[in-house]
């Protein structure tokens, strides 16, 4: 079975979403046989490179409230993280376009380091104290999670390097519906959205699990162009 | 979209089939948006390593003709392949156990050069004068299809290696319904028996592209724990 997560590396909810994810595939017999792939989705697609502010100042403009109305959110969420075990600084982080950590979690995807690197920009982002918007913190989490330095630094350096794929992912993510994320795609036949308790998540792949068995398509000229499994081919 | 698709290298109508999927593939508007997966079946999984034997006494064999009967058995598959415009050897083609090509496969999926790998070993078993089941041959069609020369050789050398792969590849048909080869899975939601003619597969494309947003789970919370597109969060 496949999942895959649409998600944001600047989104709180699917920062949360990937724990209560984990929590519900632990708790789900057939664990060992799901495969979890992570797409890409920009909250802020338009945002330009280097245009990077606090969070909470950004969340005070978007929303029309104060700073202290701005940080009571963030400290609210803080608080649903901490609950979900998650370290989760309210001070101090920034937000900004994530199109480069897309483009370098594909490259990782490619060298079989995404999930590693994922989590290591999590936890910058949101446990401590290092920007995701800098290059040289990109550079060395790319490192850590086991990718050659020069590689990653020759991809950020080249803004057309993966760029295809996360915007395939991104038109992918609409054409499946998804109005948000996380959004969580199982074997392409059930989608849950947000980050659902983890509960959702057991039963959701217990859901996919129990029909996945595929629809046979209905065909003319029905098996016969086959080879069985005990070797013989019809002829 | 997604297409996986099991077959075996020994198997004929993989061969076909591959092609045939491949013209009605061709033949789909959306061809650009489809990923295409091959996964491990071994037509004879028991046989040992090096247990080789011609095709047409293995076909005499196994059905109880005679070599005459077993050769035109062949010669009609031929006569199939070479109107899908493929080359088929009906003098000197070998069956025997493809673990080997199976694990081979799934070091070149690991370094992006699958389907390179298959359409050689394809190449070399029905059209070539040159045994899949030679680890000499295997090496030298790994380093046509991209591999490094040393890992390949270290895989092979290594019986264990990508072992698991094969193997669950294996058990993952077998729970989704297949019960020969070609077997092809679009989305995890449709499901393609044999070589089809490629009309089939255009149409089972359509139908899975027109039915891909997935099925809503049921949610308790809604979507809440979200943020959404235009980068607003829900608090």
């Amino acid at each position: 079975m496949r999942v895959e997560i649409w998600s944001d590396i600047a989104c709180p909810w699917c920062y949360i979403g990937k724990a209560r994810f984990e929590e519900g595939l632990a708790a789900f017999a057939h664990r060992d046989d799901v495969e979890v792939v992570y797409r890409s989705f920009e909250l802020d697609p338009g945002r330009a490179r280097g245009d990077v502010a606090p969070v909470v100042d950004m969340l005070a403009a978007k929303y029309g409230r104060t700073r202290e109305e701005a940080r009571a959110m963030e400290e609210h969420v803080a608080s649903v993280a901490r609950g979900q075990g998650l370290e989760y600084r309210v001070e101090g982080r920034e937000h900004g376009g994530t199109f480069d950590v897309h483009r370098l979690l594909h490259l990782a995807k490619a060298r079989g380091r995404q999930e590693a690197l994922l989590d290591l920009a999590y936890r910058a982002n949101f446990a401590e104290d290092r920007s995701v918007y800098e290059t040289e913190v990109l550079v060395r989490l790319a490192v850590e999670a086991g990718l050659d330095e020069d590689e990653a630094r020759a991809v950020l350096a080249d803004a057309a390097a993966y760029a295809d794929d996360v915007r395939a992912d991104e038109r992918e993510a609409a054409e499946l519906g998804a109005t948000g994320v996380p959004f969580f795609v199982l074997d392409r036949r059930y989608g849950v959205s947000g980050g659902q308790p983890a509960e959702v998540f057991t039963r959701a792949l217990e859901q996919a699990w129990e029909g996945r068995v595929p629809q046979p398509v209905d065909t003319a000229s029905g098996d016969a162009a086959a080879c069985g499994a005990d070797g013989t081919c019809a002829v």
